[in-house]
């Protein structure tokens, strides 16, 4: 067989781009979603591709590409059987290979938002390989594979129903069977909204995924000759005004009914009309897409909110709506609003009916299957994070990892310094340990002490705080102001002179038996260098102190190994 | 006509990455302003592409490559037409088309960055439409649609002013109108540097347009035959040439004026460069991109200056600088520099002149256009956010949100649980009904509660303290510091025995009609577990308090409804 | 000659998703570092290419590609010589040197990761300028320019040792030399984590890096002609598998070592994966780039570890790990791997050591240049930034930014108003100038003034309180919560109803001389406008307050200029 570089070249460009989606579905989902997840979301982005691509050579591919039975294509390991049949023209089988291994991937990857922040990790990878090793080579077997749909003429042309909807409808099974986040719904069934950590990441990934989808759908084409080029051009117009269209129907209706254009919503709009167009992307005008990117605009408003205040199913960045809904909404738009041309002489309403039978068929396979494979799941392992674990966060919980935004949060905001080595607290600690501690007991004085300080010392504070006898405080990020003359920083050529809140600690203690003059040297020991910046020391009177594991108050409270 | 594969794939891999810089420009003015800003930036972005798309494709090609008239080219409803004399090669209609859309987009996209933090959302839209539908395509027609610069020899190959110049002017009349940010001059004219929240995502979308422009450029030969073959590797040299020797001069300059080299000017360096070369990518040595690429770093940095400090036009992201100043030095320099064999036999001192006459043709034209459409948007709709909306961030007032980041930063910090069905909530009520309210009313005794405890409680705690009659409180993140042994987590495989420093938040609740104890009880009823880390309660005497509203003091300024 | 659009189009695209490897760099090493190096580390980024890809123009492409001599090729000023000889079939000079720039400057910015945090920037760009012009071109000579390990039959194909590994030894160079970040180990030489500020923006760069790896080993057929079009498809599939399997391997490691699977090191295995398989990704089976992902992945953990714990080498992004160690790893695993067919006749015996002669004689060389180049710079200008510089972040000692999220922290959050015709400010400075100031120096009552109040509102009362002689204050940001009726907020469709927690700034001031009724008067005319939300004023008595710098206590402790 004679290859063709330029088919080749071509689909080799769309799997790079359809690969480049994982990181837009990453952005999109982890931005949607709380910090404190952030690091388990992309994590799972990544195993989903990870996980289901060995597995799509292993046994996807042929399940979904072999000898063309009605429902199943057959059993190759490591893809080692003849597909000379089914490859495109002049497109090589390793080629063919990596572009059906990414888009198996991109199904994949839509369940993880549905079920985010509550999915335990060890489940979720058991679900992605479910999903790539079996259901979705089934499914794709009868509509890209020979099977029984499309020989009865189904037409989806880049997978709006043979990716999308497939993982909307996983998505939407997966996370009715895991129930709501905490604290999404109130006890009388109204929701309430949980604002993602970072709508700039999220609008990022659509911009990828928009990006990318030109090599989705234009691809998809697997050629770049004859009628195909054509057809490409038209796929990426057709593609790029359902999205515009959708994204202005969004923004005009959340405008209308929440008064104020909602951006969040207009980003799904965007995904939305890219997912209906997908599967007639080659059979309409450039009006028919805008036709449907009106409609799909209108179905992700309605769907999401039918999804989250009706049938009560918690999706934190909407995928069954985007993907589920208009993915089915897609493929049967494709039947009223394909060309004659392309309808190929079959009439509109057959057309039609078979997109429907296409689209239901599907419907219920997926929500069976996966159906099986939750369950299964679920009475094994437990696909549900306890609830602790949910309401610290996935990040700490399940990677070990205090905050994905470690640094820039003030949690453990760096490096210790070698303690055991510090001269200052050495010192401190010789001189410390004549002085009798925990002599007032009874009757005793309890004092704060707030210390200001530059971050800098903040491992050497604690060290020579736990030295001294302190066993809790509390340490909060402010920044100081004072008069500080003679900077010269500039930004962007501007002198900046009004720069004069600088960052800062500020630890509270709160000490009985240690000695207050204690805690005061200690920090002095500790900061001083004799230069302006060095901070200063607050102390107050209190009046008590309860430690809440205990009851235990005043004194007895600020004892023992404890934190704060 | 027989199409090119070869030539259409170029054309629309071109197109796919100009789409992309989208996302560049989102990132690079979202990262240069306020975060308070950042999904209103994100959303008008993602408008100008959305509106712009649809309308060029309605009239704005047919008026910029319709029949060639010199001044504007025709209406042409949806691109019916025959436009086989304008198309390149082997190239589709729809294929050109798509290019071209993207292409007009990129112009629209550019004033947003110029007009952050301070346009209305309506106006915007307007503003946008009128561009993408008229603006652009006329001076399009002029100069790539056979107009009466064309004619002349008027050479601005990807498009340093029939995009990027267009942008900038528009830029320009839209800033001068709009008239500076709050706080962006003082009193005696002089400005202030208002740093932006994220110079990493700036960079980001900083490499993301360098990326892009490989395909802005380089596919602008919308061929890859013949002699488009060299011109394409030689405009992938001068281009990239170009940006890497601005962002050095760039880098240089600000090094020696500044003391230091700036950052963010580096950043747009590397885009005056890239703006500068767009117009003779095609025409210059490589040693002729470099000059550019200094020219243009020289022009960038003292011409952002000039428009900061003297014209006092307050440009967010220095979109003027970058996109007017360099792309009319890109198109005049293009004379100096073109080689012999791109002058094709005319004198030098001709084609500069016929570069000069095109770019200050095209600089009065979008003036006037942009002035008249931008007055017209201020005297009907206001083209100017209101200084309140202004100071609470457009993210908030323009589209209910309360920040693009709400789960990064404590705000509104997620989901409240199902407070009516809490039992502690509840039998704290139970108990607190038999409890007096407002008891001492002169003379009171005002007590402040600090309550340390774990983030996830928040929601409970404000049900509760609310409950019990408490009006208002404050909350902070804080970590608290306390010894607690036995942990094991693993940051890339290294024990985290240092990460005693615990997220938690600190709730401030001043009283003096609730009991002390109340507050007390209530805390530990829904804190309590009886395991460490469940908190700890600090009581404060408080001399007065002040209700800055009402200037009420003491125990009136802590009742009624009203916040903190 | 005749040039091949296809070819050429391939390496132009492979060009273009290799610098786009420079945004994916840029991520993953300011994404695992700190934040208060985060406009740093970006800069090094862009620097190292903008420095890199002229000077490899100038010189370094002759010296990689001149003359086929067997250690060096030949001096060849601004690429003005004959390649004829070495140029792929089709490809014409221009593309082929912009591809090979791009490969240039992936090997430069390897090493910025590794030498994160501490490096003086001018240092930096030296070493970048040394690399780009003379180090890499000499080993890239040897193995692609027709030097004596291509003659040898040494095998390479996309470059694990010529660009990853000569990357990861300069980068273990440096990081020696440098010596690990204050506060990476402890006195007993145990290390610390530090974890970086933004795993979110690091998986990002991780997928973008994966993104551009199809260009990067798919493109380095250099033609989609002939039998290219096949290896094109293997390597897009032995990339991804590698890759793909590297990450699973990572990530169970981790999870059965430290109990939980580790975000930032599957992050890395990702990497691992790509880099491994850079060198035979053309010549070895599917199979064979599974197996080269298991032994990467194994490789990188223990590799990161090793360096890390017993070389106490402190690399923050794992640099060396990924692209010394596997570079290395995958160039001579290509020997064990590699088909009968790409072993081409040699025995596997005498192929795989000539690859290990390869690896031995670049790490030496490598290792030996860039001791020299670094031991230079090093006793010039110093490499090391000082450790104060260190403590305080490159960012503002480098570049004079206060922080790359200015205004996402509460640090010197915007523009100040214009004070000086602040009419609330002035009328208090009037009323204020009958007050005689510090009347009560001995026994004086210290008081701490607490103000919530809207952040919009921070540069007058800063101005104010300045204006009435208060030298010190510090400010935090909380959350107000209050009962706040009749918001209609919306967020994706759903009322917001329990947005009651409002962002406020607390400030506090502890006086003496200045009257507490002084500053709570003064607070009032600038906060008050009558409604709710204005804030309150907390007086509080402080016992005791002492200067660090000074040692000052009580009333001589708040005078003077002086911070906080």
């Amino acid at each position: 067989m004679e290859f063709s570089g330029l088919n080749s070249l071509w689909t080799l460009l769309g799997a790079a781009l359809v690969f480049f989606m994982q990181a837009g579905f990453a952005m999109v989902e982890t931005g949607f979603t709380r910090a404190k997840n952030a690091g388990n979301i992309v994590m799972k982005n990544l195993m989903d591709f990870c996980i289901g691509a060995p597995l799509y050579w292993l046994v996807g591919f042929g399940i979904m590409f072999g000898t063309s039975g009605t429902l199943f294509g057959g059993f190759d390991l490591m893809v080692k059987g003849d597909y000379s049949a089914v490859l495109p023209s002049g497109v090589p089988l390793w080629v063919f290979l990596i572009f059906q291994t990414v888009f198996c991937a991109t199904a994949a990857t839509i369940v993880s938002g549905a079920m985010a922040e509550r999915t335990k990790f060890l489940a979720y990878c058991l679900y992605s390989a479910a999903i790539s090793l079996l259901i979705y080579p089934i499914s794709g077997h009868w509509i890209w594979g020979g099977g029984w749909l499309a020989q009865l003429g189904f037409h989806d042309f880049a997978g709006s129903t043979a990716v999308h909807m497939v993982g909307g409808v996983a998505a939407f099974v997966g996370a009715k069977i895991l129930g709501p986040r905490i604290g999404k719904y109130n006890a009388d069934g109204s929701p309430n909204a949980i604002p993602g950590h970072s709508l700039t990441l999220g609008a990022l990934g659509v911009f990828i995924l928009w990006f990318c989808w030109f090599g989705f759908n234009g691809a998809s084409t697997v050629s770049m000759e004859g009628d195909s080029i054509l057809a490409a051009g038209k796929i990426f117009m057709t593609t790029n005004t359902a999205a515009a269209v959708s994204t202005i129907t969004v923004t005009i209706v959340t405008w209308i009914r929440f008064k104020k254009p909602d951006v969040s919503m207009a980003l799904n709009g965007a995904l939305a009309g890219l997912v209906a167009i997908t599967a007639g992307c080659d059979a309409v005008s450039i009006e028919g897409s805008a036709m449907i990117g009106i409609l799909s605009g209108l179905a992700v408003v309605f769907g999401i909110e039918f999804i989250d205040k009706v049938l009560k199913i918690d999706d934190p960045v909407g995928a069954i709506g985007v993907h589920g809904v208009c993915g089915a909404l897609g493929t049967i738009l494709t039947g009223f609003f394909a060309t004659e041309e392309a309808l190929g002489g079959v009439s509109r309403g057959q057309y039609i009916g078979v997109q429907v039978l296409g689209v239901a068929s599907v419907i219920a396979y997926v929500a069976i299957a996966m159906f099986l494979v939750f369950t299964l799941i679920n009475k094994t392992i437990g696909l549900r994070a306890s609830a602790d674990d949910e309401i610290r966060g996935l990040d700490v919980t399940e990677h070990g990892l205090a905050s994905s935004y470690a640094d820039f949060m003030p949690i453990a905001s760096g490096a210790p310094t070698e303690e055991a080595a510090d001269p200052a607290v050495v010192e401190v600690l010789r001189r410390e340990r004549a002085v009798p501690l925990g002599i007032n007991k009874e009757g005793a004085v309890m004092t704060k002490v707030t210390i200001i300080f530059n971050p800098a010392h903040l491992e050497r504070m604690k060290a020579a705080m736990n030295a001294i006898g302190v066993t809790g405080m509390t340490v909060t990020q402010v920044v100081g102001c004072g008069i500080q003359k003679g900077r010269t920083d500039f930004y962007r050529g501007i002198l900046i002179e009004n720069l004069d809140l600088l960052p800062k600690l500020q630890m509270d203690i709160v000490v009985t038996a240690v000695p207050v003059e204690t805690v005061v040297e200690t920090a002095q020991a500790i900061l001083h260098t004799g230069r302006i910046g060095d901070g200063k020391i607050f102390i107050y009177h209190v009046e008590d102190v309860v430690k809440v594991s205990t009851g235990e108050r005043g004194y007895a409270a600020l004892q023992g190994l404890d934190d704060i």
